[in-house]
């Protein structure tokens, strides 16, 4: 009988998602010749309505140039099956003929694989490979698509310290992390010097105080001739409440249809300028949202984070004799490499910033998160320091 | 006597203006042996109070280490000389001992330059070096500092595409240009194909009207499963106000301190989020501020853009003994090389898109539009198209 695999990526999109699905793809035409490989599209939702493309039927060429190509091939999804949905993809992998289901995503995504692998009750192998910017999966050192993204932060604060050095004034980048600040830290990869950007860095894993924000830009300037602030979107005060929450008034809050604040957005940033404008009279400030462009930007595809994201797909279909599980990448002081954990260890759990990865006192990261971003992302350019 | 040269940067920084500098430094060395090259340190201001570092005393590696830095290594300045200014910018030059003097900026450079040049009434040479990411400088064909930020637009946009391709939902990237759309028009450049991003392009050079902005929308979502928008800051009704001043209450409008409506920020991008809230509800959707992101990008500096900046500078300098006038990038239909022109011709002028450029029905760029485009910054990526 071919052994059949089916492959599905869910969440948001990264740099370098496709490269699990090759991965994956050629790891399984090697080690199982003549197998069927179907891509589901839109995610889960492709296996329950039947939606899928025949993989195995790609030249390695095809596979290869997909694979190098950002954001989700197969489309993606964001829904999160509940037990009638779980029954409904079930019922499609079995109709599928499918030995095997590799879902690609994150932490909610783990956890279908490990209902979908209950309500199966054994003969198929339920995979999870590892996906997300935010880098926020526990059991994980960092996970596919965080390096690319994160390649792009630096890169641009960078860029901005050059701009800001030419033209001082405030400028706060306002960078996707709804739970995790990892990205944003990523922000300070590549400072340039002592004095370089960004300044100060707010994320969802400390308390956002307003006060303490407006006297933190006032010092910097005066230190410094500029002040420029990395921000995560999902900063909250001390109460938990997300700062758009905090400081936009109730009535021009967006929710979603679940009634929950919307965060991904401008609110943020214009809820920043305002608090600039009144704090800082005078001051010139711009607030960019990074939203959704660090995410699979073209220019910005890692090749560690491209290959990282290649072998845990590989990994993912040489796991499936040993049954279900997520694929980890793990780092041992020298490498990093993949291994095999419980489903259940990675569903449903977040993993935020060490707290040492943020100075004790001050606004921004510490020598250990810096250790641990040059380890992932080497500095890639060697600017001059300008004049001023 | 020493040749001395005074080299200044003004305005907003791109990608390649230190690239002007070092052309502008090499070719005097090459032509004046044993010359003074004084950089001014941010702008004309610099010129006014005797900050220099001299240049002609750094190596040429050191000099191209700097040319390949994004943004203005001699720092930039806003200031718009008055008659007094450019008096006392005169007398430093004049205790410069400057034989000739070289601004890097936009139209307004070439303005103070023309100021400066009646003031002094002969013995120097006054020369404009051209300078924006907009591309908005008549005579030109194009301006050093556009194709660098054009790449960074086209690449994000094309990944966004690719991005809502996976995860379908209306997208807006807002984009800096204040009177031209030559930036914003730049996201149509690597276009994946007949039904890819941007669908709908917003630009100054149109009257934007909401019920057309939303009839395209939902137009496009039924046509293609997704919206992906590119929008100028400097989008104006008909009545030619800003888009802000049209959609956000007076009461909480930003004003700078001569009392014009602050355009750049998040105000126009939260705007036109609370227009989708409204009239398209539930439909998800998303806007980012580019913001300053694309103008000196460590990542998408454009080789042709960084080689044009260097001769701008250069020419500058082989000019000089034609006395004054402003460096314009002139193409005759097969190469861009440099013409001297007159500074009047250039100064205070701004240059908007061709009418032809834009389609005469629909709200996007026309193909010949997309033959300049692909002509600047030709295809540099070759991404697979998903299978969604």
């Amino acid at each position: 009988m071919t052994a059949t695999f089916v492959i599905a990526q869910g969440g948001g999109p990264t740099a370098v998602i496709n490269q699990t699905v090759a991965g994956a793809t050629l790891e399984a035409r090697r080690r199982y010749p003549g197998c069927r490989v179907l891509g589901a599209l839109h995610g889960v939702r492709g296996i329950r309505d039947g939606n899928f493309v025949t993989l195995s039927d790609l030249t390695e060429a095809e596979l290869r140039r997909i694979a190098a190509t950002p954001s989700a091939a197969l489309g993606s999804t964001r829904d999160k099956p509940d037990a009638a949905y779980c029954e409904a993809v079930l019922k499609g992998l079995k109709q599928a003929g499918a030995d095997a289901f590799i879902n690609i995503g994150g932490n909610d995504t783990s956890g279908t694989q490990a209902i979908l692998r209950d309500a199966a009750g054994g003969g198929m192998a339920f995979l999870h490979a590892p996906k997300t910017i935010d880098n926020d999966l526990v059991e994980n050192d960092h996970t596919p698509g965080f390096i690319s993204a994160a390649e792009f932060v630096a890169g641009a604060f960078i860029s901005v310290d050059l701009d800001f050095r030419a033209l001082p004034g405030v400028y706060v980048g306002i960078v996707m992390g709804r739970h995790a600040g990892f990205l944003t830290a990523a922000a300070s990869a590549w400072t340039l010097d002592e004095g370089g950007a960004p300044h100060l860095t707010y994320v969802p894993e400390r308390p956002f105080e307003r006060k303490s924000f407006i006297d933190d830009v006032k010092a910097t300037l005066a230190r410094h001739g500029r002040c420029i602030v990395a921000m995560s979107e999902g900063v909250a005060d001390a109460q938990g409440r997300s700062l758009v929450e905090a400081l936009v008034p109730p009535e021009m809050l967006e929710r979603d249809q679940h009634g929950n604040v919307r965060l991904s957005g401008t609110d943020l940033g214009q809820a920043i300028e305002r608090m600039l404008a009144e704090d800082l009279p005078g001051q010139r400030a711009r607030v960019d949202t990074f939203g959704y462009l660090p995410r699979g930007n073209i220019a910005t595809i890692s090749e560690a984070d491209a290959r990282e994201a290649f072998e845990a797909g590989a990994f993912a279909v040489a796991s499936v004799d040993k049954g279900s599980g997520s694929v980890a990448l793990q780092y041992d002081g020298k490498r990093t490499a993949c291994r095999l954990v419980a489903l259940e260890a990675v569903a449903g759990k977040t993993r935020h910033m060490p707290a040492d990865f943020l100075h004790p006192e001050e606004s921004r990261v510490s020598a250990a998160c810096l250790d641990y971003l040059n380890r992932l992302l080497p500095r890639r350019y060697d600017p001059a320091k300008p004049f001023v």
